[in-house]
């Protein structure tokens, strides 16, 4: 059997990886500490990673399509963010006050991004939509907010509601709020009025029924996690006018899509949020967040003011994250999302090429530098599309990938980094070339 | 007048981190990003640590006494921390699979902590006891948690309650459950029953009464942010008692106190929770967090299991993390500590001699390598006693310490590090005799 081919070939490539992913069962819970990176049966164990180049511990080496899910728009170890990290490295990583360089990473991040007037760090993404959302609930003295179905915003309560596993449940224009993990009280879950992705009339509708009631509508430009598919332009065009005609805080997560523009998803559709989270790229490969929006509603953090909204952590804007951030950023010209974009664009033709000869049915989503592969002949523009998807041959692909020295992810979704020349990109397209025809 | 002079001197001795602090307020909310670390009329901005000296903007170098909150258990820059971080950034700093140094760091904390048979990794001590109270909730299926009146467990919704802010609300016995920051939903706070902090009576029956809805009961063993005040062991000792008859998780936070001994608080204490939270310290100096316990509780993340709490983050599990911090907990043997408590002994004691000079009330509370000075003559032992002492004096006492050259922190918390010997312990109570000369 053609799935046996593949998972018997990725057991013999990678029993290191295994040996101590078996090993590590015994201090972490099945060997694991990000629900994000496993995969059946066992991920790879990670060694060494130089540009778009990853290397396992059997000392396998794979093209990196995943970018540690995104993050690595210029490529791992960087060699001017390596520079810039040995010599922080030697003066200190962490501070109990504030250092220069998160002025500095502030200004490029205001300057670029629209509808940033004022920022701050956090340590993740999920601190990052964790405080857009309590700072829109402080703002309109309201509590309950807005999310999409299968919008992945980080694991704190409030947002750890429809992410996944809800497909099916119900009227698809009224998709419920359902908790998406175990421990997240109900109380909780009620405060969660969910809205389904890209579909503006039915959306406009939930939304107008709640409208007095909500602090905040969360969104995703592109639908990361759950497939990397872009809103229509028609879809954030309503959300921002439904939320500006009610004194909704509209909070765009931009931890994946900032990638899409130098200005972030928001320049590129051009419609303006109050509030942006953001977190991967920004930071250079170090853990970081951010968040920022109106001043208005940024001043509740002013510390002379009380502060209205108490906002410490320890690594908050630490020198490591803040130098590794300002200098990715200032790699990043308008020349390197044009460049990425249409090594992607390549990508994802080439896909759908190789699909064709096979005649698998396929949909390739992304936009700029994001794309993702989802085995279907319907449209793919929302959740319940992605999760409708043949998740057989998915599964199947992926191992055929890792396979053929492609780094990819479960789910097939992933992104071109900098380095990468056209080569990489026909190798990856050549790589399914090949797990196809062996299927 | 003497409380203009100590203020002048630092405004003279620090007009470079003003102009950047202000000009850093176009782009961050109030020129600040962590609540923690601002005081008035400006933070100093830091250029550079080694070891136990840190270095503002101006060139002033100061003796750090705080370690980055507490962080930085063998100081600034160590060698062999510097050595494995600049070796690290050359290799990569985050990868979308595991690393084996998650693994090691895993073992550590595991042999050295008594209540950690599985744990996992976060990206900051926010997200560890975010992840205790979650994992708790659905272990327990019960949704309510008890904290401590004063009690800091970072910022994430639930434990924002009675955090600062709620002395003199009521009866000490029974403090009231109080939102500590704008922005958090009363249906989160009405999750929340608070204790007063050492009152084991009062505390018991406090309990006595929820005891049924508790999912978990959260503590610090030290009260950090709010005091440095150590547990009374019978305080604990009750705490374990009623949690573990009524089927409740109990969390130790020991985020900061992790600092007490190889083992924690914990093992200090003789007493073992069901779950501990972790961070600071154990990154080395790097963003981190972790949180760990029971085999049955952590296995609700086993992703072989669903996972019944997923718990994704781009971060976790880092390799710089991990290398900091495994080269850091290496370096932590049992004399580390003995060395650090008797430091600290000899501060706390030269400080209540040099109060007793000027016949001063002051309270030293602290426990191994941490202190807190508080101006009362009445006995520390809670949030409220803390609350009650003399702010103002406290604040004269921090602005005259920074200007002869200790780094403090504006609470008049902090801690010994490894590098320092009794030379700077000295410098130390010997600035503080300046300082109260002067007043």
């Amino acid at each position: 059997m053609a799935t046996n081919g593949e998972l018997k070939r990725y057991l013999e490539m990678t029993p290191g990886s295994r040996a101590i992913f078996e090993a590590g069962k015994r201090y972490l819970p099945g060997g694991d500490t990000r629900s994000s990176v496993y995969w059946e049966p066992y991920p790879t164990v990670l060694e060494r990673g130089q540009g778009f180049r990853l290397w396992d511990v059997d000392g396998v080496e794979r093209i990196d399509f995943v970018a540690t899910m995104t993050t690595l728009i210029m490529g791992h170890a960087h060699p001017e963010v390596v520079l810039a990290l040995q010599d922080q490295a030697a003066k200190g990583t962490a501070f109990g006050a504030p250092v220069e360089a998160q002025y500095r990473l502030g200004e490029i991040l205001c300057d670029r991004i629209p509808s940033l007037e004022l920022v701050r760090f956090t340590n993740s993404g999920t601190e990052a939509t964790l405080n857009c959302i309590r700072a829109a609930r402080a703002y309109t003295g309201r509590t309950r907010i807005a999310k999409v179905e299968g919008g992945y915003h980080g694991t704190h309560d409030v947002v750890s509601v429809s992410v996944r596993g809800a497909q099916g449940n119900g009227d698809p224009r009224r998709p419920p709020a359902i908790a998406s993990s175990a421990g997240i009280p109900q109380s909780t879950v009620d405060e969660v009025v969910v809205i389904p992705f890209n579909d503006t009339d039915a959306s406009r509708e939930v939304l107008a029924e709640h409208a007095g009631e909500l602090a905040a509508v969360i969104v995703e430009p592109v639908l990361g996690g759950s497939g990397m598919v872009p809103a229509d332009p028609q879809y954030l065009a309503m959300l921002r006018e439904v939320t500006r005609d009610n004194g909704i805080v509209l909070i765009f997560d931009e931890v994946i899509s900032m990638r899409v523009a130098r200005g972030g998803a928001q320049e590129h559709y051009g419609i303006t949020p109050d509030m942006t989270a953001l977190g991967k790229t920004i930071g250079g490969g170090l853990p970081v967040g951010a968040f920022g929006g109106k001043q208005d509603i940024m001043e509740q953090y002013d510390p002379a003011s009380g502060p209205k909204i108490s906002h410490a952590g320890t690594f908050q804007g630490n020198p490591m994250s803040m130098v590794a951030g300002v200098t990715t950023m200032e790699l990043l010209t308008p020349e390197v999302y044009a460049r990425l974009d249409g090594l992607a664009e390549r990508l994802r033709e080439g896909v759908r090429a190789v699909c064709a000869e096979f005649d698998i049915p396929v949909q390739v989503t992304g936009l700029a530098s994001l794309f993702g592969v989802h085995f279907t002949g319907d449209p793919v523009r929302t959740y319940r599309d992605v999760a409708a998807s043949d998740q057989a041959l998915q599964q199947q692909v992926f191992w055929g990938l890792m396979n053929e020295g492609i780094f990819a992810a479960r789910r097939l979704i992933g992104c071109v980094s900098m380095p990468m020349e056209e080569t990489e990109i026909d190798t990856y397209v050549e790589a399914l070339r090949k797990v196809l025809a062996r299927r």
